[in-house]
């Protein structure tokens, strides 16, 4: 299609400078020129097709592009929703989500990043994190984040002429160039930091035991020196309009961050999800709303809280509310009358933080391992498209896709392709053609797995390679199949024995393409730059963190 | 229900002598009283609908009960049939099954014994084996099995005017007492033994590697004294007639097994399935038709055969093959007319063989372990049942139910309550009222997992009890919470403190109950015994066998 779509362009712009946007193929990694050279002819022939339902789409929809709805849910393994049987397994009820999955199309090989980070980076700007040095989480003040330089989803679609707004989890650092109203959304609610932060250092927490030894009142220790050791003035809420610094919200200079904060915060998520969604709905130019809740990823009741699941545990009482929420959207979407203008995509962004299983009611099923792991319980997630008329319903699809992909395809999908850009890596395919056209129509059969910035584990069709630890042998690389071995429980020498320098040329090839489009750097800046209103303590914090690192 | 089923017998009978069949309660578990104390005023009241429903079925179908297909297949997982989505995970298909699953009811909690032998014996007679000695299953001649004093379905059914058929596996013993044409079935194709001596035990398997030491050809050790060390004159198919005695066929004298001849016999009992099926829907009385497929555990690939799932796992292709198979009964029930009164039962014998799992291409998934384990792995399995017009379509129930139950609840479905023996405990439970009136309608909260004679696990509502080695303090029982750690890996102390007492208690009167009402023997005979052409390589077989157990 790129090619296509590039020959295209030279007819149109002959006689425009060679540096023009979309000049130029998208550049992938090395392992899709190989897809590509082997099915050029198919991919041609379905873009054609992709081409013209969404040409037909916009003539219907009066020359505009669908809306997008993108929800990204935080740390929820593949199996969790959307699989009623497996509701029965844990003791769950996803009953909107499981609806959701029966009109549209179930992705059963999502890939994602290990973490939340890693894997909101990949999507917004198409890139594995090690592209932009966003692999690694900082969890307390950093003065990093995401570079101005990246040019995200936000941005593409702006481009071409959508509302955009981001409401929830951002976590893609604290400095002014990675926020979301400067990454192009028009508007965002966001807090700066995670849920350990947000929804774990407090006073209840200590006092249950959910988290330990951080609130002052947790016991004071006599010989303690360093009366900063312990994390104070954070920054919470923040809203954002496009152009402009953003205001902290909902928090007053002294107060205590409570549980109650936290929960409230997560209500108004959803409150602003649904409030943008009607105010979008009604303007002339088609919207992206991504709304990321912090959930279900919940390290504790809401106090006085009954529970609703049999199963209990935090985390899975707060996949019921999620799922009640993610209802409640799709409803709305439906009662404002542009469902069949409307695509939505659910996901989560990796899988279940294992750590702490016991609180949070999860635990591993047929994917080993969690958030932060490389095995497929890290990266394998559900995730659902949803658009009436324009993507089959009650269907699966077998394809590999990962998270990038989002960010190509959504671009296609919205027609801001040409605003890819075309000097750096895009490890994100367009995968159109799998939304649209269904099952078998995927263009990748590989995924590369990194842990910060090294690779871990590569997986090319079943097979999957675990990397030896830097200076070990190849030999103790591990080869898994997949299908026999979800769990990734017995590696296979059988498998090892042909396999093994196939996936050394392969990692070959990735590596010397990654020495030719080298790794772009983290955006540093003071942490809290571009917040109009910080309190006295949150400058504080900020006074030590800069003095501290000269 | 019983207690007013009684109650009507009693006025209808009363001045009948008091032994009459059918006479006072069954005689369930101590568990069970507690239950049933706790919800007989709702239970009479739904039974008051199966009552009716049934008869009103009746009625439409020419005073006929409901003819009944029971399929029991061979060691398979939770999970690897009837759940699209997990085709997926593992790389296979079951289509027809899939289908199945959605046209009738799917249990999410049916629990079965640990292996084979246990669980047929369960179903059979409504009686964990441990109350009649077939707990533990023997390979080769055993000369036991089932004893005739056992009250099977087919003797049930048989009584209530059914004919009845088996086909397929049996695997409940090698004497004339044991075979279903001498335990209620009017006729019967079934194989002596398991699938390790049918499927295994050739030269073809000992070239491949599959099997290990076992043929001739497989090398000679020049210091082996013993010429009678590996088993040799083995009866394998074998046909009966009711009251008659077996013949073997499709064998003759001196031919040596292989796996022509195993593959052979498989083909032919779904031939005889079809076949069978044809005929009874065509007679006047209702039919009950066992089937019992010996796949999908499936040792070897047939030779030369071209893979067909991606998976390639030989019990994958066999799960492959068995799907088709299902799909071709349920079809000829439909295109036969007979569709709505019959009903059909499709469910698993235990988890998988995890022992060969490198070559089934099977695995661990939500559940851990398999077969002869106690985990859930061992002991959870997919069912489904069919009966349009009766059983809701596309509904799952997550209510417990135990292979057992099959029992009773064919029983009473068939009219044939009152033929269920009062002197001894049935553990099968009336679980009519599941099947007719679906989810939460089930009368099981509880299942006990024997290995053996050894009571090795309790599950109760959501907790599971593992139950400590003999000998072993009681603080050393492991306690799992079923929904947060399906897997069983994480026991929880914090259950034990409250539960272990209850459970203590719980077991105390299950095993009190025991002592009152006490196990039963096997049966015992000569092997080979009832079988009338027995070739000259398996009388020495069974001369040796009686010479050396002196």
């Amino acid at each position: 299609m790129l090619k296509k779509k590039l020959s295209h362009l030279a007819i149109a712009s002959c006689l425009v400078a060679p540096m023009m946007l979309g000049a130029g193929d998208i550049i992938h990694d090395a392992e899709y020129s190989i897809l590509e050279s082997q099915h050029a002819e198919k991919w041609a022939k379905d873009d054609k097709i992709v081409d013209d339902k969404l040409a037909n789409f916009k003539k219907k929809n009066g020359g505009k592009s669908p809306n997008i709805i993108y929800i990204l849910v935080d740390d929820l393994s593949f199996g969790e929703m959307g699989i009623p049987e497996l509701n029965y397994v844990r003791g769950s009820q996803t009953p909107n989500i499981n609806k959701l999955s029966d009109e549209g199309l179930s992705f059963m090989r999502m890939y994602t990043e290990p973490s939340c980070t890693p894997s909101r980076v990949a999507m917004m700007t198409g890139r594995h994190p090690v592209r932009n040095g966003l692999g690694e989480v900082k969890a307390t003040v950093a003065g990093a984040g995401l570079a101005k330089s990246e040019v995200t989803i936000a941005e593409i679609l702006s481009k071409v002429g959508y509302n955009t707004v981001h409401i929830g989890k951002w976590h893609m650092g604290d400095i002014a160039e990675s926020y979301p109203h400067t990454q192009g959304f028009d508007y965002a609610s966001f807090p700066v930091h995670q849920q350990v932060l947000l929804g774990l250092m407090t006073k209840e927490s200590d006092k249950t035991h959910a988290l330990k030894g951080w609130h002052a009142s947790s016991g004071n220790d006599p010989f303690a020196l360093d009366a900063k050791f312990k994390p104070n003035g954070l920054v919470y809420n923040l809203e954002g309009y496009k152009g402009q610094e953003a205001k902290e919200v909902d928090f007053k200079a002294g107060e205590e961050w409570t549980q109650k904060h936290y929960d409230d915060m997560n209500d108004k998520y959803q409150q602003q999800a649904m409030e943008h969604l009607g105010k979008l709905a009604k303007q002339d130019k088609p919207f992206f709303l991504q709304y990321w809740p912090l959930i279900p990823l919940d390290f504790t009741h809401t106090p006085g809280a009954e529970l609703q699941m049999s199963n209990g545990g935090s985390g899975v009482e707060s996949l019921f509310k999620l799922d009640k929420w993610v209802g409640q959207i799709v409803d709305e979407v439906d009662r404002l009358g542009i469902a069949e203008n409307t695509m939505i995509v659910l996901m989560a962004d990796n899988g279940r933080m294992r750590q702490y299983d016991s609180i949070l009611g999860f635990s591993g099923t047929m994917y080993r391992g969690g958030k932060v792991d490389t095995t497929e319980g890290a990266v394998r997630v559900n995730a659902f498209a949803r658009w009436p008329g324009m993507i089959e319903k009650d269907k699966l699809a077998g394809d590999m896709i990962h998270i990038s992909d989002i960010y190509t395809t959504f671009a296609r999908i919205a027609g801001g392709t040409e605003y890819i850009p075309r000097d750096r890596i895009i490890d994100g395919l367009d995968q159109s053609a799998l939304f649209l056209n269904g099952e078998g129509n995927g263009r990748r059969d590989y995924v590369f797995i990194y842990s910060g910035d090294t690779l871990k584990g590569i997986v090319k069709q079943k097979f999957k390679l675990e990397l030896p630890a830097p200076g070990a042998p190849g030999v103790a690389a591990k080869m898994y199949d997949l299908q026999r071995d979800p769990r990734e429980e017995a590696p296979s020498i059988e498998i090892s024995l042909w396999a093994g320098s196939v996936f050394q040329d392969l990692t070959q090839r990735h590596l010397m393409q990654m020495q030719k489009y080298p790794n772009a750097k983290v955006g540093k800046d003071t942490p809290y730059s571009g917040i109009s209103n910080l309190r006295p303590e949150s400058k504080k914090m900020v006074a030590d963190f800069v003095s501290w690192s000269k």
